[in-house]
């Protein structure tokens, strides 16, 4: 069986180290069977991959690979409470994309994002799934995905 | 004790054959003791009930209509994974409206798809809920309903 | 070891009383370990404590202090359904900002929400968050929040 990370790296990905900032929040929190993460914006070595209103300032294919982007630091922020291997699936998924008025295609945007997390974590990524256009997000951000995750074996406690 | 479908078949409406897409995500996923939906949209008979931004192309009662019937094909998600009977309890909706900036009624709107959760499954479809006015949404669809609901005596592992 | 509302207390605040609207919905639900609340607005005394948008009719000071004073009222919700000395964690929390279409300065916006939260529950109030720019709130509010907080020894069945 492979690794998350493993699968990853079959498509030239890899998981990245997710810094945490000093922040009134954290990436992610566990919680019993769960990780809940922060919602993750398109950040690439420590800069947006794009920034605007999809629809507007940003095409379909850009805005796609923020997704794609966004759910891959999501994964970083699962790593920070649990090792990938624990996931035992991925349970909801939150796209939000900031759009214009009339761009209407945000579940095609948040395939992306989908589409990762199947390749990360293979049937166990099937995931519920909000795709949703919102006004504006932040630092302009196109893009942000927060997911919730199950952990395998993890009725205990948390730490 | 009536069932959710008894319950609402008094009410001259009945839960959708859902058709699972062909797409990267599921219309529900069970996790533990919860099953979590997708966002759902006012789709009936494969078609919007309505389109448009509610308060400029969409009056308060269609809104209402429309999350009335998301609600609906959101039961209908919930139903892919267990039935409805095993339904403890309804613990969160969001209710996403599509909004023209000087829209303010989003709960009044919420309220089609709260009542309806009412309807089917009595005192335990009693839930938390959040209301949101956001720019636009998929296939530009006035309303998205998403749920969280627990089901009885889930704490076994999922299938 | 100092009680939620004690902390509080030291800041000049306390946790208000919540009269539960005659409505569709809950203030917050209880479910197994977890509680659920809506989405709160900044309501004081019963009166918004602003009303607009962030970045135009709402600058960024009053904007944090409306997070502040829904994450207040987010707690509140939490009483209803478990004392606060049962809190064992904020796990997640979603700030929704009613926001101007350039406004990109949410997650400070969301720090009002997620300090407080700090301030009331020490490290067990460390949480995952998402902040979110939206077209427009309930009421025409700036900010709405909505918590999902863990239960401590909360795995027997609800009440």
């Amino acid at each position: 069986m492979a690794t998350p990370e493993e699968r990853l790296a079959e498509l030239g990905l890899s998981v990245p180290e997710l810094v945490p900032p000093v922040a009134a929040y954290v990436p992610a929190r566990r919680s019993r069977s769960y990780v809940y993460t922060s919602g993750q914006l398109p950040m690439r070595d420590g800069a947006m991959v794009a920034t605007g209103k999809v629809g507007a300032d940003v095409n379909v294919e850009v805005a796609t690979e923020c997704a794609r982007q966004a759910a891959l630091n999501a994964i970083a922020a699962v790593r920070t409470q649990v090792p990938l291997s624990k996931v035992a699936g991925v349970v909801k998924v939150v796209v939000f994309v900031a759009s214009a008025p009339d761009f209407t295609g945000q579940p095609g945007v948040a395939n992306g994002a989908s589409e990762l997390l199947g390749s990360a974590f293979g049937e166990a990524g099937q995931h519920a799934r909000s795709a949703v256009g919102v006004s504006v997000l932040p630092l302009d951000a196109p893009v942000e995905v927060e997911l919730v995750v199950e952990v395998a074996g993890g009725s205990e406690l948390r730490k």
